[in-house]
């Protein structure tokens, strides 16, 4: 920790690691944290020294939560005939929070965190995710319907094919999250391959 | 520390008190500290945890450092007879990094940090500035040149121009930093304002 850079330029340094942060937004990151009640540094020092130790997966679903199983999977008010299948563990959060946490009638399954998605030329093969407990989640429950929420990329597009394929000898639906204009986009910013979707997948009115 | 919401939530939370993030770039934050080594998380936590206890006020100029008198207040290669006048201590951490730590020629003086600029509407008078510092430094050395690097705002204006004003009675030059069209900027996209300045402000070529 005691390097020969200063407090400011140590903290500035490891803030300019996270997402999205650069140099400049980590140096004013410091001084609100230095301007603010040194209360708030101790708490943000408290919450990151217990994260990783307070965050597991969960042995269902795959997902960051505190308890195992996960409060999704261990609700019984959600629909376990339905699973929502995605990439990563923080694409759970971002439907729940869009859905208010099952709340919503858009959806109330459960999720499967893939883990990733494939890409070969990364090296990532189907082995590497975790298709083995999707199905078998498929095999022991009562799942009827399976939507895969994956990225529409490359990567999304071949994982989507290769449960596809390996799902047809299994007894349940499979659909894919309808890929499209963004609401309030605007046509004249789309891009072909967008378009062309929206196309494809257009909806009688 | 352990309200009712999750560990991720919480860290959320507090993360998306700081500077120039939401809640969606906070998200994203928190994830990429589960996915990243527990030891990063570990060292910023550190960090914090001593952060606001080794940072103090320099006793001269008024900017932050780990030592008193700071590096720059204590270095005897610096030109002592021009201090640079500024609103915050982060503008002297800005000012030293475009000029390599006084290692270039545009820059090589001292500093002063107000702690503010006159604001009469948000109650901020000349009162809760460090001008009466600044006087009995330049009463105190050999100080012949003040460069007010004050933003070009209201309240930069007003203080400069009160800046002017008390300083008559002293031998120091008083310089303001030039106001215009950033470099690589656009006329186009200039407002008003900045055209109006980089005007009145134009160099003989």
């Amino acid at each position: 920790m005691n390097d020969a850079r200063n407090a400011i330029e140590r903290l500035v340094a490891l803030l300019s690691r996270l997402p999205g942060v650069g140099k400049k937004s980590a140096g004013r990151m410091a001084y609100h944290i230095l301007d603010a009640d040194p209360a708030y540094a101790r708490m943000l020092a408290e919450e990151l020294a217990g994260f990783h130790a307070a965050i597991h997966r969960c042995s269902i679903c795959g997902s960051f939560t505190e308890t195992d199983p996960c409060p999704v999977c261990s609700d019984p008010g959600r629909d376990s005939s339905i699973i929502c299948v995605v990439e990563r563990a923080q694409d759970v959060r971002v439907i729940e929070e869009s859905f208010g946490n099952g709340t919503s009638t858009e959806f109330r399954g459960l999720f499967h965190v893939l883990g990733g998605l494939i890409a070969p030329l990364d090296g990532v093969g189907p082995d590497k995710l975790s298709i083995g407990q999707l199905l078998s989640r498929i095999r022991s429950g009562a799942v009827k319907e399976l939507i895969l929420a994956l990225n529409p990329t490359i990567e999304g597009d071949t994982t989507a094919l290769y449960l596809q394929k390996i799902l047809k000898d299994y007894p349940v639906e499979v659909s894919r999250l309808a890929s499209g204009l963004p609401v309030g986009g605007d046509l004249e910013y789309a891009d072909r391959l967008t378009l062309s979707r929206s196309f494809r997948g257009r909806i009688k009115v």
